[in-house]
């Protein structure tokens, strides 16, 4: 049994509301330090797979395939 | 100017609906091998700070006081 962690974000240049709302969030608490915030996913898979290559390698074709939109998101896997 | 990245899951034991949707979408997809899928977010801060230590114990205290709910979620945070 293998535990992947998976970190989806936006591609630099795609716009993020959500970001934007947390730093104006963070700015009302008083946080004016904050110039940037961008959101992504994080996710934490347990899988059954024969070794750690192919673990990797069927985690990354998820995310292609379901777990990323890769038009406008980034994502990184560890095994 | 510093970027922190901060990761927020559930609480192991906190019921989560949305990695058990995204396990039945990969199952529909034929990954059978997925056993359980945990569903957390992934954020980037830039901010101004002094040094290393207060960049981290401000973004801490921003996770306590808005961006994580400590009832049901842990932080981690990497400046």
């Amino acid at each position: 049994m293998f535990t992947a962690r998976i970190y989806i974000t936006l591609k630099s240049g795609v716009l993020d509301p959500q970001g934007e709302a947390v730093k104006k969030g963070l700015a009302a608490l008083g946080y004016e330090c904050v110039k940037e915030v961008r959101v992504g996913k994080y996710l934490e898979l347990r899988l059954d797979a024969p070794d750690t290559a192919s673990a990797q390698a069927q985690v990354e074709e998820m995310c292609r395939r379901l777990l990323a939109n890769p038009v406008i998101e980034d994502f990184r896997v560890e095994v």
